[in-house]
This record gives structure tokens, sequence and C-alpha cells, in this order.
């Protein structure tokens, strides 16, 4: 069967993107107040239903090209070495909503991303017990969820390249801020896999298979990737790029979601983070276009997580836009608009937040 | 100063409604598979920013006409008589988006309704301990959330006349599910007044205030009310409605939800609810037209939740419409086209989930 294309979507916005905005849960900004985002703040993105798993019976069948295929339960898993990992993860598509035309997904402005504290076991432990052959060039992971996308129904499976797939910070987890993971988050087990985009943290894990050959499945060779034109092989998405977002200061409207903030000194602060483990080198902030270096506050507790800074702002009364924009060790910087992509994938054009100062 | 009007929408959806749908949270309707909805998956409606409140220095000041005037930290609180109570609570805006032309708000379709229990402590018990004066004929509740709403900055508040507020089930609650409350619902202390719609419930609960005449805030007096014409006086909204919700059955596409089921046996599910405390007395289900008797499951834990229902259905190949439809025990029945307010409140229309059996 030949995948269907969505129209792309000029103006404003149609039912079914709001159905999803609904369904799925951004991160409200004011959250980046906290480290560790809280349980229930946490953005979410269920491609499917959300499956129910249950912890009792759960099975990881470990498949493919192994000595020795296995099923582990989840007390299996717990029995292995544990680690806490904190780790910040991304929507490729968050930001599509900036993007015009637009593709018919869920419409990010920017509020998808957060901060948990992940605990499990590391995959290539697992894999490691389980003897990959020799042939072994690649790691499928299947969740539960099942649905249709693209005209194609499929259970939502993704793929990692070997060295990928046994890299230390790789993780099978259960346990999500010392809780056991909500059924969202893809109770009872779920892949996390730092620095990476979301969609490569596949929730409801029930099946890792050892392959020989790249995967063709929907959410790995059609979907997530980089295209500027329909029909371009396109660009994997793979590493989160560098970004960084502000708490809006001041108070909301409540329909206009614009801001008023009090004249005077203002602390602006926010979070940054890259892809990759790279380390965030530099945000900078900009008050009516006069760009400025904000203090980036103690590095981060992992190097997968987003890292706090600061900017202190002397509020004049008036009308005010405020942009912030990071630089990632590696030299990455976000761009001012956003760079094309058919789907909307990958836009980490710097946030800008219109203000009323009085 | 004069109230601003939000002029109402026609057809797509502006970006503040999906800037809105983004920063608030449905319940996923397959999650009413939980008789106690999940942690992060209770619906969310949040008027202003998520306020940080502080478990250790918090205090309920309770105010107004009493005989003594008091000033309550969390512990204290915590050391009074507890109750937990399973409630559910629907926004009063649910099924908003459903109504053409449509009020500039939250664009709920039908997810913002869900189950939880809440512990806390009876309200009347600390306002006959605080000696309520004989004038006092309302209480007035103040959260902290600050923002702007039709042109007038102010507080997040609400009230209660006395006799409601004096009711064995209102609560001040400092833990839901077992779990202390989580930023967004309200910590460290909210109200919650079951029988009624969300807004009743004020979340970050600072202040109780007694009064002798009805309170004039924007969020009692101009919000939260059904009006057929702007400038009406209108009813306010106090009392859920009777509803009902089932889970769409079989798999969904991603973007448009749609429903793929597999023909033969297939048992439809849900949850129906009323207000004020009134029991569901029947749910109907309707296949194409013909409305049948549901099972109602045994009776809610509370008269304050949700019940269960069943529904067996012989799925024949094609296309089908399904509707479900509670009546409640005062003989309250859904309508099947929402019933018409300016600002899309109480729109407990049937529920019709459109499937594609193979």
């Amino acid at each position: 069967m030949s995948p269907t294309r969505r129209p792309p979507i000029v103006g404003r916005f149609q039912p079914e993107e709001v159905a999803l905005a609904t369904r799925n849960s951004g991160m409200p900004l004011e959250a980046l107040r906290y480290d560790v985002t809280p349980v229930g703040l946490h953005y979410l993105l269920i491609h499917f239903d959300i499956p129910e798993g249950d912890a009792a019976s759960w099975t990881l069948e470990l498949g493919g090209l192994l000595e020795r295929p296995a099923r582990l339960s989840l007390a299996q898993i717990r029995a292995l070495p544990q680690k806490t990992l904190r780790v910040t993860l991304e929507c490729a598509g968050n930001g599509r909503a900036q993007v015009s035309p637009r593709y018919p997904s869920m419409p990010w402005i920017e509020e998808g991303a957060s901060t948990a504290e992940w605990t499990g076991t590391p995959l290539a432990g697992v894999l490691e017990a389980a003897g990959l052959r020799a042939q072994a060039t690649h790691l499928v992971f299947s969740g539960t969820d099942r649905g249709i996308d693209r005209g194609i129904e499929h259970e939502y499976a993704r793929s990692l390249v070997l060295d990928e797939a046994m890299r230390d910070e790789v993780l099978l987890v259960h346990a999500m801020n010392g809780q056991p993971l909500l059924p969202q988050h893809g109770a009872p087990l779920r892949l996390i896999v730092p620095g990476w985009y979301g969609m490569a943290s596949v929730k409801g894990l029930a099946k890792s298979e050892a392959v020989d050959r790249p995967f063709e499945g929907v959410q790995q060779a059609l979907s997530y990737h980089f295209r500027r034109e329909p029909g371009e092989a396109g660009v994997p998405c793979t590493h989160m790029r560098v970004n960084a977002l502000m708490i809006p200061p001041g108070i909301p409207d409540f329909y206009k979601r614009s801001r008023l903030v009090e004249a005077g000194a203002q602390r602006l602060r926010g979070r940054a983070w890259s892809g990759g483990g790279t380390p965030v080198a530099k945000v900078e902030v900009c008050v009516n276009g006069d760009w400025r270096a904000a203090v980036l506050e103690p590095a981060a507790a992992s190097p997968w997580a987003w890292r706090g800074w600061h900017f202190d702002w002397q509020a004049e009364p008036g009308e005010h836009e405020l942009a912030c924009r990071a630089t990632d060790a590696a030299g990455a910087v976000q761009p001012l608009a956003p760079v094309w992509d058919i789907a909307g994938f990958g836009n980490n054009a710097v946030q800008r937040v219109a203000v009323t100062v009085r």
C-alpha cells in the first residue's frame, strides 16, 4: 500500500489540529521554572491511543539476530543494574505551528519540550546478555499502540543503528521522577534515547529485534525526516537541535496570552539545551533588537538535560519584544526565523515574547 | 473599567484557541477505561499561569465576617479530620468547540472531564471553628493566579452561598489520588466542590472570606453564566449537566482520529455522570439511529463520581455512527444537538463517533 500524503494548511487551524492539541499536552512555559518537570506537566505526544499496559504480565521480547533470544519480565528488568538519568526530551515537531504552509499534525507552538528523571537499566547490558550476532546492524523497537498514519496500519516502531543502541545512556526505563511510569508515558516500560528528539524513545516497549538492514517502518523511513519538498529522500531527524525557551514574564491575558509586566528590575529566566550530549555554550537575550549575553546557571545535573539561564532586565514602560537564543559547544546557533521543512520538523527558531510594561 | 467582549468565531480555529488547547489538557477519551483518572491524564483548565505554591510557607487566610479570623498552615489543615472523596469534575466549557459561532476560549471538543480521589478536610468544620457571624451569606474563595480576563485584572476567585459552602462534601484538599497536589492541580491547597462544574473548585486557595452580599468578581458575575445573547443577565453555571462519554472503539488514524473497528462482537464502554449528586438512571447507545439501553455497571464508589456502562455491539462491516446518551434520576437527558449558549457553556449534547468496521 502506498502512503497517503496530507495536504498542507495555510492560515487558521483545522478541527483535526485542535483535536490533537487538546488530547496531546504541551508544557505550559511557566513550568520552565522547574529543573525537573513535575509529573503531569511533561509534554505528551501520543501517536495512537494510550495502550493499557499491565505491569504484572508485561514482557519485553528480545528477538532477531541474537544468540539467546529472551523474554524479560518487568521484575527481571528491575533486578538488573539500575541507573537514573535526567533527560530533556523535545518533540521533533515542536514549533510546527510557526511554519507556513503548515503540515497537518500536532500544532506545537513551542511547548513540546520537558525534562524528567528516568530510571531503568542500560539497553546495552540486556543486548550483551542476549548475545548479538555479528550480522546485526540495527535494533528495531516496537510499542503496542496501533493505528493508521499516512494510510498505513502499524504499531509504533522505531530503530537505532547498533552503535547508537549500545550507548551507555540508552535505557529501558520503568520509572519517571521516582514513580512507576504512567500510562501516557509508556507504562510499564519504554526506551529513553537521550540527546535525540522524542520519537526515538519508544513507549510501551514490547519488542526489541536485532536485524541486518535498515528498518523501513512508517515512523522510521517515511515520517521524521527533514524534507524541503514532497518526495525527497530527506534527512532523518536524530539529535535535538540547540534551543532555548524563557518563562514569559509578568501576568497573562487569559485568551490572548499577551503579557503585562511591571516596570523596573525583572529577572528573565529560562532553559537551554542541545542534542547529542553537546553542551550549551551561550544564551543571549534580545530586547527590542539588542542581543546581550544571559548568565548561564551551574551546569546541568546531566549532560542530557537542559541548563538554566537568567538575564536581568530593567523594564521600561511601553511595548517590547523579548527573544532568547542559545548556541551550543559545537557552534550551532538558533535561527531567527524557522528553517523551512514540509512537515515542520526541527524548528528551533528563537522564541519571541511580546510584553507590555507598565 | 468596563469589561471587554471577545467577538465570536466561525469556522476554522484561531492561533489563540490552539495556544490554549496546547497548554491546557484534555483527558484522552481512551482514559475513560480508568475509574480514577491516572495522574497527568486529568483534564486541566488553567486560567492564568500555574502559580508556584510553596507548601512549607503556605497559609489559608480565613477572613471576613468571622468571630475568630484565622490563618491556617497546611500542617494545621492536615491535622484536622480527613476525608477522601472520589469526584468527577467537568469544565463548564466542555463541548464548546461544537457550538457555532464559537466563543473565543479553550476549544474543548468533549474531553474536559475526569475523575480523581481528593483528600482533605471539610470546609464546614474550618468555618465552624472560625465562627461565622450571623450576617454572613456568601463565602469568597481566592487563588493566587493573577491575570487579565475581559480587560479586567484579577486573581481567580469564586464564591458559594453559605448553604452550599457548608455542605459535607465541600473539601479543602491537599492530595489527589493519594499524592500531594501537583502545581497544575492547585498545589498546595484547593477547594473541591463536588457536583459542580470545575470552575467552583478554586485552585491554589489562599483566602476564604465570609461576606454579606453576592460576590461581583469577574469569574463569578461576568463569566460562567449561561446566556443566549450578549448583555443578558444570564443564569449562573452551577451543577454539571448529565453527560456520558464512550471510549472510541478500535484503532485511530493519527491525524483524523477516525476509527477502524474489527467486525464481530465489540463491547462499547464508557462513563456517565450528572451534577449535584443526582445519580445516573439510564445510558443508551445509538447505532445508526437506533437507540438501545446500555448496561449500567455497579453504582459509582461515590455519589459524586461517574458510573461505568457498557453495550455489546455486533459490528457489521461498513460505515456506522455510534452515540451515547445518559438520563439522570431527576429525568434530565442529554440533548441530541448543542443547546445554544454564547460562551459555549454546559454543552452536554450526545457524543457521536464515526467508525469504519472491516
